[in-house]
């Protein structure tokens, strides 16, 4: 399409008048980006992006995010416009109500065409990271014909602030992923006023030292935006193109101040607002020319789709290979662990659950070529490298392992984007600790409903001497409080088979492994390592490891390191006549989902219901009750190794048994 | 002291000797940073420092953060070795041993001269930022005789490579904070190998682009380093010096690889390095001439401190008011809200609790110039500023308000420098949701007992329209899982000033205020008002708002919001002839800490209890357990008005009631 500014102008006048429209009749929202970025918007949809309105799903789109996603009305303008199916304009006059698909903040999982829920600040971009790699690395595998595309982001002043940007960019300098682009709507302006209340930071100087290519202009030149855009495709190097724009622009009083942010502009600026514009129509009124223009932006994006659909059907068997490789893991992985878990059945290993997890990914990440891995800068210590994951680099991109240095939350928001790119089943490792690093972007893949799996070892006081500040206490339960987050806490190494095998069955929960740094005895075997039992064990969430010999009188519950504890509990306990099953509970969100009649099976009425788990308690008698005991650690841990803990804060059965006793005598 | 090699060298190689033997001792920990930065370290100490080991607490100190704090053999050795009471030779040679204070991450409730703890990667370099602005503020209030010292940090790559950093040097750069200097380790090496595994970054570029100074020097040559050190003090920005180290330097065989970083030389090693460094001595053995010198470090700052006693004797109006000042806030915070309270009682108000929490600061912030409040970009929503509270600027560090930018974490750990400087009692605000940006750092401030206050606001779904990005659900929840904080949920204009007044009597004790963005009526007056009775109320955690007219049946406890919706389920329930209480439990960590015939009378049993609270529910069986009632969201949320949603997830009187009669019919 041409910049001709007399067809451009009533282009972005659309979205200008489509944002303080829709937010004056929400009586909430912010206006004041999405009338900024208008023009830039369009500018990049009408001769840039590639997109197809009528396939949003088409594996070779560009991927475009709005990191600042309180500008939620530009992309809601942008996808009506364009013509995608949703939003509709009754979609967009219910803006920010009950039902409507046009949220506060763009929701990927209530609208095709929002790639990814953004909000948080930072996290758009940082997860735009992860699809640049995603779409390099199924190039490198599938070539230039079916995977070849670009990664847009719209980030604010906000998104450059968080620390997560830091990580993000870092990252993507490193890795050279030249096809994307941050476009940054540089308007000097914050919540709380200008730019300079907070920051004196030369941001386009940043982005050169951390290996980017800048690139500037006028964000309201449509000739100027589209130089900076050309020079941004051209160079090797990511991309930052500021773009010196006028928050608000087009409302005449109130333009160029925090006023505009996040307040809906009023009926007398948004008059005013069409005059300055010239827009002389209804609330939610688009001329059919000017619609006809914006329906027009989508006529490129459709001819490559069809282009693209061509390459592909002309080798059937490279149709099916995509197609399968893009379908994900949902169904593989269990087939590909069948004879790792017999072997483990025939032969016991006692192993730190981190070792058992590599153990595992040994046979999954040869099978399954989705799986790209990696580590937080702790790939020794999280296990997370197999022999068939050679480093993803700037100069191979075909690898599939990520040194993702020291960046928790940047490699959580990039598994995100990985996740939501498709065709990637990322996992991740760090010390289960710096899950608070990364807490958000755990909570966003719980959210949007993405397969990411976060591997986190060193689970509790077990890691020993790296002390408080590295011991988790609260972290496995705090995680539990995540809505559709699968937690997992596996005992050995037939159940951190199961719990991979679950994990990688779930393409729209991500899951989070909890894994000891000490070795800990197998407890599973014989019968059990029979793979077809799986789903009535781990995948219960809970059951019953060891039935009570003796009249049962206890059920004691327990995760991870402390079930070897909880049998030997068990084990005391029926020296003195008391019956006690021990229940492993790998995932409790999976035992939530069981029937009540399996739950009362395994928690009986009329037991005593002891839980032993070293981390806190709060939340434990949702299955113990107020009469239960609960065995954990409240209090932050302390330096030391590992057995002079669990002996200092309780964790043995020389300490645990003679409490039972006392409350069953009680 | 001179900068004799000969002097200088057999002091470097003690702190090299201590550190590979205490870690081959515990076998365990991380010997190549502190082999790596002897040399820098003993040129800071010896020349620069300005420190009294008899005197740890002296309030004019230099502050020394050893940032990359898994190096903490570094620390215990400069500790030791210059004179500090703890730790000694024995408390060495018990590293990461349980009792000994030298653990495995510096704690700074274990060792006086450890300032901050440390080892979650760069937070220690964000806390030094707030060590460097609460010096700024002070030297502004009492002048350059009473307050005038530096703020040394000692960082690695992982510091400089997490996004905290980023937050934390735009800060420091934005507020000129020119008497903060980072010594940064430059050795080329993290845990997985080189550093050009996971970054490209031109870290020297990036900090000039952020307003910092930066200088290079070779970090084995004493004299190149005190001309970097030199250049540091001299210039007016924040100085980065680049000290280009070697790491593990003296272990001929391993220096310079990642195989020094966090693991045991091995004795083949610790001897070819004894013998490389001609250190013949026995392990744990410093050589009396040795120790002499490191002693003779002190005396620069034995003698500054004696002559800053002297100033702050010559005023003894100006001592008393300089000592009050550090002495905190723990006592007075009652007294300056009492006037305000009564008049709360006398003309009740229907508020929004951020909003209450604003009108109990102005009192507060008048009374007490310990505070500095601030927000992360959201001052007109967390309604943190007040009159009293003028900006805190590079042109005014008399100030006492911190535009903090969209860093919430760079927040939380600058608030947590701040308390631990001393001086400065600091509260800051962000969005509820936020919470999970800055979570480890909250975690912090509770590891080390400081008294940071956080000012949270927009709760829950109560916020409305931004939708589950912003909402809140499982944060409050989560946040009370931490140990040695307090989490408080108020629920009119009392409590909201009850919990300041709580929040500011911790001084070891952070604290959460969770605050509505809605109005909420005032459900205290009358009585209640009475300041005396607060002790009665919101300090016991939880108490009988309301007490059952009929004969009690039920118990509902509710938090913030929901206090009010459980008075209303309460009244449906009397109509129906069944009694009720209502409990109100802003802080359920004070609760805990009742007397348990106390907690059996607000909670008796018995009567079927029914919490009501806008978020996770899995926590709430403490109180209700397994037979009663949890009312509550166990989803994410979604974008509407408040009303709207309150109503969708079943927060109404009509969705209550009719499960309470159920229940008491089952």
């Amino acid at each position: 399409m041409s910049l001709d500014p007399a067809r451009l102008q009533p282009m972005s006048n659309a979205i200008r008048a489509l944002s303080m429209d829709a937010v004056q009749a929400a009586n909430s929202g912010h206006p004041g980006m999405p009338m900024g970025m208008a023009d830039v918007a369009t500018v990049l949809w009408s001769n840039y992006l590639k997109f197809d309105p009528h396939a949003p799903d088409w594996a070779d789109r560009d991927r475009f995010v709005l990191s600042a996603g309180h500008g939620s009305m530009l992309i809601y303008s942008l996808l009506h416009l364009s013509g995608y199916a949703a939003p509709t304009m009754d979609d967009i006059r219910n803006f920010r109500q009950l039902g409507s698909p046009c949220a506060g903040h763009p929701e990927n999982f209530l609208l095709p065409g929002v790639e990814c829920t953004t909000g948080p600040l930072g996290q758009g971009l940082a997860m735009a990271v992860g699809m640049a790699m995603a779409e390099r690395h199924l190039n490198a595998v599938f070539g230039d014909d079916l995977v070849n595309h670009r990664t847009w982001v719209i980030a604010g002043d906000g998104c450059l602030m968080e620390g997560i940007n830091h990580e993000a960019i870092g990252l993507a300098g490193h890795l050279g992923l030249g096809r994307m682009n941050v476009l940054w709507d540089d308007n000097n302006i914050t919540i709380d006023g200008g730019t300079d209340l907070s920051t004196s930071e030369d941001i386009k100087a940043r982005y050169r030292a951390t290996g980017w290519h800048v690139v500037s202009c006028d964000g309201h030149d449509f000739a100027d935006i589209a130089r900076a855009l050309d020079e941004a495709v051209a160079d090797g190097r990511p991309s930052l193109v500021a773009c010196k724009t006028v928050i608000g622009k087009g409302a005449p009083n109130k333009q160029g101040t925090s006023a505009t942010h996040g307040a809906p502009l009023g009926p007398d600026e948004i008059a005013a607002a069409r005059e300055e514009l010239g827009w002389d129509y209804e609330p939610f009124e688009v001329p059919t020319d000017i619609l006809a223009d914006w329906h027009a932006t989508a006529e490129r994006g459709a001819s490559a789709h069809g282009a693209w659909a061509g390459r592909l059907a002309t080798d059937l068997d490279r149709k099916a290979k995509f197609e399968n490789h893009m379908m994900g893991v949902a169904d593989l992985a269990s087939p590909a662990l069948e004879a790792y878990i017999h072997g483990l059945a025939a032969e016991p290993k006692k192993v730190a659950t981190r070792k058992a997890s590599e153990m595992a990914l040994e046979p999954l990440t040869a099978a399954l070529p989705q799986l790209i891995g990696g580590s937080a800068d702790l790939t020794g210590s999280n296990n997370t490298k197999t022999s068939s994951t050679t480093p993803l680099t700037a100069q191979d991109y075909a690898g599939r392992y990520v040194y993702y240095g020291i960046r928790e939350f940047g490699m959580a928001a990039a598994m995100n984007g990985m996740a939501l790119h498709g065709g990637v089943v990322p996992y991740g490792g760090t010390f289960l600790i710096f899950s608070d690093y990364c807490r958000n972007a755990i909570r966003l893949s719980a959210l949007q409903q993405t397969q990411a799996i976060y591997v986190m070892t060193h689970d509790s006081i077990g890691l020993g001497e790296d002390g408080p500040t590295h011991q988790p206490v609260e972290q496995v339960m705090s995680l539990r409080l995540i809505p559709n987050l699968n937690v997992y806490r596996p005992c050995d190494t037939i159940e951190t088979a199961e719990c991979w095998a679950l994990a990688l069955s779930t393409p729209e929960t991500p899951s989070v492994l909890c894994l000891s740094r000490q070795g800990l005895p197998q407890l599973r075997g014989d019968g059990d390592g029979d793979w077809s039992a799986l789903s009535n064990r781990s995948g219960m969430g809970a059951y019953r490891l060891v039935s009570a010999n003796a009249d049962r009188k206890v059920v004691l519950i327990a995760t991870g390191s402390e079930v070897a504890l909880a049998c030997e509990v068990a084990q005391a306990l029926e020296g003195h006549g008391i019956g006690a099953d021990v229940v492993s509970m790998p995932c409790a969100e999976l035992f939530e989902a069981q029937s009540d009649d399996y739950r009362a099976d395994v928690l009986p009425a009329g037991a005593l219901k002891v839980s032993i788990e070293a981390g806190s308690t709060l939340g434990w008698e949702r299955y113990t009750g107020t009469d239960g005991i609960n065995i954990g650690l409240d209090r932050f841990g302390a330096s030391a190794p590992a057995g002079d803990l669990f002996a200092k804060f309780g964790f043995t059965a020389e300490a645990i048994v003679p409490q039972i006793l006392n409350k069953l005598n009680a």
